[in-house]
């Protein structure tokens, strides 16, 4: 597949084009961001990680039900992926308080939650990706009523999937945010990563933080803990 | 009825029991607060105004089959009502983009929406009466699910007999903001008040603001508009 002109570049990946308009390559890079963007730094070898770790959990979420973008893995830092156009929505569950969650609302860290939480941000880094509900989503037509629904649906058995995973792995799902895509046929993808980046993951014994945390809050082992959790998911 | 102690005094209103443990006497004061109590002020005669006002207005809901905790006025600045636990949400009604759901998404003010939005608010004020979804208020047990759908249907018909009252009056609901409280039975009244405090309403021909924004964004004439305002519910 050859490997055309860059698309776009994010924080924390590079997209290119290919010859097939439908297939994209996605290019994981180091780059550590946070609060927003306010905090910048590099994690040695994160893209590798999140590159990997992504790919086995789509693989798996594929086999469960739930269509994603992933085609094939083409290197330590690339994979291959259909096309989306992005939902402008981050998809965050929680099952446990945490982070924005527990800041917001006042509930401390790892208090537990009478059920599982599916929350929206609006994707506008010039807004802060502030919290959105379903009215706000379809009075902005971000999305539609049927997207909105398969979408919820898709988000509870990722999570359902991914908590079993990572129990059996020795860790925590405190909570993640996923992101979804539409392709060119109007099927709805799982699509952008599953990473240390992306998720919440507590050692199920320490409790100890093995996720971006450790970046954001300055705990240390940053590189060691990106590298542990892979080694926990490759099992 | 005899008056008896004071159980709260809010930014707005003083709450007082009375000889039957059921009923409670509210009296409307004219302190006017803004931006979570950073700005603060008075408005000669608001108290009066948002007595009467919210209680013909709550007389025509409950006609509409609404239930609300009003009993009787009992002065200028004093009515009776039923004692309820208000249930700790902000119910916010959007017909139009304003306030802080033009902030929040960058939405230029008084653009139309696609659909009406329900919005909530967790009232705290120690933490800024954050933004919050039904799954964020089931996930706290700040309410029940057979609560946010009693909560949710009531609103909707606030807004559907709201909207018409006032345009039939020369006046535009752009967004509203109502609470509602669980009487001993547990049924779900609609409780707090509707006011120029609580509404933004813009008139029909002009779009001048009538309502607090005048007070908020030191727009003169508050007295003026909130007594206009009460004269056209008046009619």
């Amino acid at each position: 597949m050859g490997k055309r002109g860059q698309l776009y570049e994010g924080k924390a990946k590079k997209v290119f084009e290919t010859d097939d308009p439908e297939l994209l390559i996605v290019s994981y890079k180091d780059d550590a961001t946070a609060f927003n963007g306010q905090k910048k730094g590099q994690i040695a070898d994160k893209g590798v990680v999140n590159n990997i770790m992504s790919n086995i959990l789509f693989g798996i979420l594929e086999d469960a039900g739930v269509p994603t973008h992933l085609v094939k893995q083409l290197s330590d830092r690339e994979t291959l992926v259909k096309r989306v156009r992005i939902l402008p929505l981050e998809v965050i569950i929680r099952n446990v308080a945490a982070g924005s969650f527990s800041q917001r609302y006042g509930v401390e860290e790892g208090s537990p939650l009478a059920r599982t939480v599916l929350e929206f941000s609006y994707k506008n880094d010039a807004l802060g990706d502030p919290l959105i509900n379903d009215d706000h989503i379809l009075a902005l037509e971000l999305s539609t009523e049927a997207e909105l629904a398969r979408v919820r649906d898709y988000a509870f058995k990722v999570n359902e999937v991914m908590k079993e995973f990572f129990r059996a792995r020795g860790l925590k799902l405190i909570d993640f945010k996923i992101e979804f895509g539409v392709d060119s046929k109007g099927t709805i993808l799982l699509a952008d990563e599953i990473s240390p980046d992306t998720c919440r993951l507590w050692d199920a014994e320490t409790n100890e933080k093995m996720d971006k945390d450790r970046f954001r809050r300055d705990l240390g082992k940053v590189e060691e803990t990106y590298r542990a959790v892979l080694d926990r998911v490759k099992g």
